[in-house]
């Protein structure tokens, strides 16, 4: 199977989020378009599933009021939001203690509230002072990227609560350790959200109908100019034309965009091969390790005892989790997240034991009503072969100082588009359908 | 193509160093191999060429006296080697000023000397107190593995011209930044050299005839079960058997070794999938830039004037040089180091103009003399699809001590080999050769 006599426009590789925002960019701007999927699926690192007319998603989730484009289509759609239940108390359950504290009152010493309240500040200090779009082209830029988070912390924090409450938030986001990123890379991130305010409101609405939606609807628009089960092996270019590779045949086109993982870039065969900026920037950008994990109960029964379902832990399997419920139904959804070591540990168990494990924390946290939900679903993202990790890619010490520029820096007819790949909401919803909107331009501009 | 009637052993994928190696002493032990080489030749990262009679290495060259594994096989095969030339006076360009002094009195201030003689008391206090083998299992291996070189060196030292030279020393070893590794990533590829006395002696010779007929040698008799041009695609595997995909067809076998770099390793598709733990290992270990440059003049012109062609510089594209002047032979031969950035730099321009770049900092070390070679010769590792890098996989922080366990551990039939793989002699040619025999050994003991 093959397009030869019928040279089209741009070939999209990847039909997650951002590989779907380009093509519909492409095509509103009259370009042809062929979106390649290695999956049976669109979606990539969106996922939702139900139970019962229960919806819930195993992947991506939350929005934030302030992300201007994952509104609109949620508007278009006719979808709703609903805001994330934060009602009552949440658990802090650091150090090997359990603590409750009230959202806007955690339960921290004065002595940790000030520690927390010195580093929040020297984050902000630093947003002020980083360009958002190539923040290691300046002097601070690049020593930023010089130095761990790790080290950073060690060096700016100077309790142990304080120290262990923020390890475990952004270690828990990072799917990783501290020590295996740059400062830059959490301050870019943070940068990216408009402000510190806005990046706090990442998690402020879920998408009630499951953020699967948003890619069904979008590949619906694009009908069979998104094709499944197509497997890019292969990459031929040179400046006039295209050639890209699937178990099925050859596809003909005047650009490509490539919306998959950066790491992910890296396991295509390009003829001629990438230069090795492209190719070395791809060997380094890591993605984390987490498995993500939906409980449903008959009730949401911690809101009854007053909680929160908001959980911060940082022993055992589930580091974080948080009420997920559906205000017009009466079951109780509990998100739990497992991530770096412990992710990996249990993505090796069988689906039983992985369960077990997880059920057992829970059960630390909400007490023994959690042992027993009515459905339990997980999905490890670091064992999926089209994701191998998320939330999202991350960089190491001097990695964007030196490699930044060729994160979106197009090779020839080929560009870039994925969430790591974008300035605005990086590593969100948001940042795929920037990323994929701005390599579509990029071509577009090209094309005419 | 398909050997399924006639199953074999062992299929080993690379026809490096290492994986040559696995197959001779799999075929030592009675047990069948296949090795399949994506390049039209073997040698892997070992490259030798040759102008009118003159051999010359654009790869791996130096070995120690130290090195039982291939000082064994330059006796086997009738080989012989070179000691390095270290006579007279070497460069040190470093931070803007050109001095000179003699191998064992560095042109350092006495505070320079002091400072540098403190920070090998550090690194050699911490050889004693790692082990060779899980290095990141200990305490002291965790703490190590959460810093970076660069924040380690800006800690211990405190003398501008040491920290310049110890920098252009070890970031000229990496082909990297200081900041892009783990001081365990360092301390690790010591150690396992023995002792830093017998790190110091990795350069101390080379091999005459070139290196590449270690490689070549072993490869004759191997005969035929060596296959070029076999690029391996993909990978079935299950307990009892592999079958690897090639353009060619499909090879069964019951074990396989995979005897390429990291990186490289997650560019073959496996069914199953591998599991998260190796897969994310394997997005961190990165390779680093380096074009290797060989100059041949008609006579060392340096030695005249009391030089050893010995340079450190850390400015401009070239690096580092040395002598590779055969003492039975008229002519000069220098060869020059260009990495990290200056190597991604250089590998965009043309032949011609990268020739250029690389002379004219020749002459700046060595005078003008270096402008006029009567052959120019070099080899950007970076750029090689089979290679993407060198001189070898370097870790960031954070990873050997969650992954580092996963370098070597058998995922079910797969096996695998690599001089990153090394306890002994790491990153170098010996590590490759110990690499290899310990994968055979893995799989003989599971054959058996």
């Amino acid at each position: 199977m093959h397009n030869k006599g019928n040279q089209i426009d741009v070939i999209i590789v990847g039909a997650g989020l951002s590989g779907l925002a380009a093509a519909r960019t492409l095509r509103k701007n009259g370009k042809t378009v062929t979106v390649l999927e290695a999956q049976s699926r669109v979606g990539g690192r969106i996922l939702s599933t139900s139970i019962k007319g229960s919806i819930f998603d195993l992947g991506a989730q939350w929005v934030s009021p302030h992300q201007h484009r994952i509104q609109t289509l949620i508007k278009e759609f006719g979808l709703t939001t609903t805001s994330t239940y934060k009602e009552g108390t949440s658990l802090y359950a650091l150090l090997g203690k359990k603590k409750r504290g009230l959202g806007k009152k955690p339960p921290f010493s004065r002595l940790s509230l000030l520690d927390i309240t010195s580093i929040e500040y020297a984050v902000k200090n630093l947003l002020e002072n980083i360009e958002p779009t190539k923040p290691w082209e300046s002097p601070l830029g690049q020593k930023l990227d010089s130095l761990t988070m790790e080290t950073w912390l060690k060096k700016k924090m100077f309790t142990k609560y304080g120290k262990a409450f923020y390890r475990q938030v952004y270690e828990e986001g990072l799917c990783g350790r501290l020590s295996e990123v740059s400062v830059l890379d959490l301050i870019w991130s943070i940068k990216s959200t408009g402000s510190f305010d806005q990046y706090l409101s990442a998690e402020e609405e879920w998408i009630t109908n499951g953020a699967q939606e948003i890619p069904n609807r979008i590949a619906e628009e694009l009908g069979d100019t998104v094709l499944l089960d197509s497997k890019v092996l292969r990459i031929d270019w040179d400046d006039t034309e295209v050639k890209v590779y699937t178990e099925q045949g050859v596809w003909f086109s005047k650009k490509v965009i490539l919306a998959i993982p950066p790491t992910l870039t890296n396991r295509i065969v390009y003829h001629p091969p990438l230069p090795s900026s492209r190719d070395q920037l791809c060997q380094r950008v890591w993605q984390g390790s987490v498995i993500k994990c939906v409980m449903v109960y008959e009730t949401p029964f911690w809101r009854i005892r007053g909680e929160s379902g908001i959980a911060f832990h940082d022993d055992g399997p589930v580091k974080a989790t948080i009420d997920s419920s559906n205000p017009s139904r009466t079951e109780g959804i509990l998100i739990a997240f497992v991530t770096g070591e412990e992710a990996r540990r249990l993505g090796e168990l069988s689906k039983e034991e992985r369960k077990m494990e997880v059920l057992n924390c829970i059960s630390y946290l909400f007490g023994h009503e959690g042992l027993n939900p009515k459905g339990y679903f997980d999905k490890d993202w670091s064992a999926d072969p089209w994701a191998r990790g998320g939330y999202a890619g991350h960089f190491p010490p001097g990695v964007l100082s030196q490699f930044g520029q060729a994160l979106t820096k197009p090779i020839g007819p080929i560009h870039w588009a994925g969430s790591e790949t974008a300035t605005e909401w990086r590593l969100y919803m948001e940042g795929a359908l920037e990323a994929g909107e701005r390599a579509a331009l990029e071509v577009i501009r090209k094309l005419t």
